[in-house]
């Protein structure tokens, strides 16, 4: 049973996929952990933050009507009642015609509502004069500015970069509800491959496209197991992935190259579920398979790296981003002039891998399953299947790899 | 001692930031733990790769000469003398008028020089009747024709992503070569910090920089040491940072905010080496610290999440990208129109926090040192020094986060 004629659009394949990932449990890890995993849950603030009204410059903390009409040449004279200290509880309630020494981040006593920073006074024994007025609020971070006690900061499905650890940290989560990461089955099928470590013979190919994928799933917060390469050969292949799904939340099938294996490839998946596509209207990666064996997802790669690479960034990407439940993050794109004319099939999405030299952008072209396109290139150009191709000077958004 | 009013330009701090950092030891690991590392080597092929000529299409492989004149109104017959196996050793010489079947990946016999797609023969008995010509080369990859044996096809210095891997694992690399991840040590001081697990209670702070910091150095392809909390105490700061010092390639301290604890990180660092620079023309980041301590470089970050973060990002980067061995590594930017004005005062490098909505940037101002503005914005406008502002309608490069 061959569906392969039968090929669909990339959105159309992208919706599919999507729609086989469903998230993986949550597990809770240490802040120290997190950065790199997906929230999974909303994130309040237990507190607000800061906890005080905080000075956020060096100077006296002031009454700021007590500052009218102070002037460089009419400067008011103020009485220094202390310093404040760092961390500690306040001064109490500031009196009139008085001032406090408040360092950065630290806390402007009751009363005080300004401070005026060190730059604009001057200090003469036991007092201090102030050359200009501040404002009400002025150089004050109010209490729960930053954040306010039980407003959500953060919502599930959020990766987390330093900048959400930082705000994690700053309300008191060291234990972080993170996404399991998805395990992932890698099985390499052909009977032409053979292991990285081993020299190829005759018509005999390293293994590449496991250790590509497995990179990939690492890259986009999954865990890659390996189950290494299977001869083209049925009850082989079969095993190998039964026992992928039951230890995986779901699995990567590349190759091999020839329309007979990628049948079978179908063929098997079939037998414990359903192939939902089976070639889409892309190039390169159109003998594509996506598939579901109970309800863990299965993906059939093509054999050729170059071709395999394009669709786990097209197609299986958005599947893991969802079984780690990101859902849908765009990929980042530049946008960049076409340097040369760039021809395309209507009626097929063109995935053509670019070279971006002096900021313009130049099409690598290169025979079917050259890897040296990869790692020659700096990123994809997709040319939409309704147009014959992109011209010398178009605004292209270039795919960043 | 305080250099403090010496500030430098932005270039200069990350120059002299650069200048520190020496890159640590190498190491070999396995290819599946190589994702995300930086090679230490340079990487030559180990054969020619294919390693024969190889169709990139299924069909039948030919002499092209003896294609000439084939059309669909005039057919040529050729006599099927077999199929190739894949991973097979190929088939011998070929005679004259003569093909043979070759899938996609498969070696084309000596004396083919073409492959004629499948789409354009009909199967008549043993005999295939091809319907139009083939140049010689077409739908072959020559030997060697992704990589040659010898040749150079990776730096050292690269970070590897999945391209890389399935280029290491295409030349046979098992066991790869990477740059050591350097060990930074990782220290907040400010008697107003406490532990992210504790409540604060008074003026005291959320220790935020220690986790922020660490996620920086793990995503940097670091590993944080992470020495706690200190007080802006001289004896207790010394002996972390000696202690730090003793077992890390490099030291981060952060904080405290006022300029006496400033001075006390830079006292401690003259101590056992020299304070580089003491105030950098950046806002926010003024008061940031560059140091070394014998041969290992100390940074010292400003207090406020919201800034040491903008310094970790330009400045710190820098110094880690030439301790990881991947030198000089441009941030990731997106030319963007801005929807509303900058102000910034001339003389001094501001990074703004800014957002992006529908295509258009717009700052998200906010007070000094508030953490809600990392996580609400998409990443940082850089205004030159020169200027003093940006302008509504003005392409801007956003630094994305």
């Amino acid at each position: 049973m061959s569906l392969f004629l039968t090929t669909i659009s990339v959105d159309e394949a992208v919706k599919t996929a999507r729609s086989l990932g469903t998230t993986v449990s949550q597990e809770e890890i240490a802040l120290s952990s997190a950065c790199g995993r997906i929230l999974a849950t909303d994130i309040k603030s237990d507190i607000d933050i800061p906890g005080f009204n905080r000075s956020s410059v060096d100077g006296y903390a002031v009454r700021s009507r007590d500052t009218t009409g102070a002037s460089e040449s009419l400067p008011s004279m103020f009485r220094l009642i202390g310093r404040v200290a760092m961390g500690g509880d306040g001064f109490g309630n500031l009196p009139s015609d008085s001032c406090l020494y408040v360092p950065t981040g630290g806390p402007v006593p009751e009363g005080a509502d300004a401070v005026i920073m060190i730059e604009y006074t001057e200090s003469i024994g036991e007092d201090i004069l102030l050359k200009r007025p501040v404002a009400p609020g002025e150089n004050v971070v109010l209490r729960g500015e930053d954040f306010k006690a039980g407003e959500e900061i953060l919502r599930r499905g959020t990766p987390l970069s330093p900048r959400e650890i930082a705000a994690l940290a700053a309300v008191g989560r060291t234990a972080i509800p993170v996404t399991r990461k998805p395990r992932v089955g890698v099985i390499s099928t052909g009977n032409e491959l053979i292991p990285v470590s081993e020299i190829p013979v005759g018509s005999q190919v390293r293994d590449i496209n496991s250790w590509m994928c497995g990179a990939v799933l690492e890259s986009t917060g999954c865990i890659p197991e390996y189950f290494g390469i299977t001869k083209d050969d049925r009850p082989t292949l079969r095993k190998i992935l039964q026992n992928a799904l039951s230890v995986c939340d779901a699995v990567i099938i590349s190759g091999g190259s020839s329309k007979d294996d990628r049948d079978l490839t179908a063929d098997l998946i079939s037998e414990s579920g359903e192939v939902l596509v089976h070639g889409i209207s892309i190039a390169p990666g159109k003998p594509t398979i996506i598939g579901r064996s109970g309800q863990k997802p299965v993906i059939g790669l093509p054999g050729h790296p170059a071709s395999a690479f394009v669709v786990l960034l097209v197609i299986a990407r958005p599947l893991l981003q969802e079984m780690t439940g990101q859902g849908d993050r765009e990929m980042v794109t530049k946008r960049l002039t076409l340097g040369e004319n760039i021809p395309s099939a209507r009626g097929r999405e063109d995935y053509v891998r670019v070279r971006i030299r002096e900021g313009r952008v130049y099409p690598e072209f290169g025979k079917s399953g050259l890897v040296n396109t990869l790692i020659r290139s700096d990123g994809l150009v997709r040319v939409p299947s309704g147009v014959e191709g992109l011209e010398e000077g178009e605004f292209v958004e270039v795919i960043l790899w």
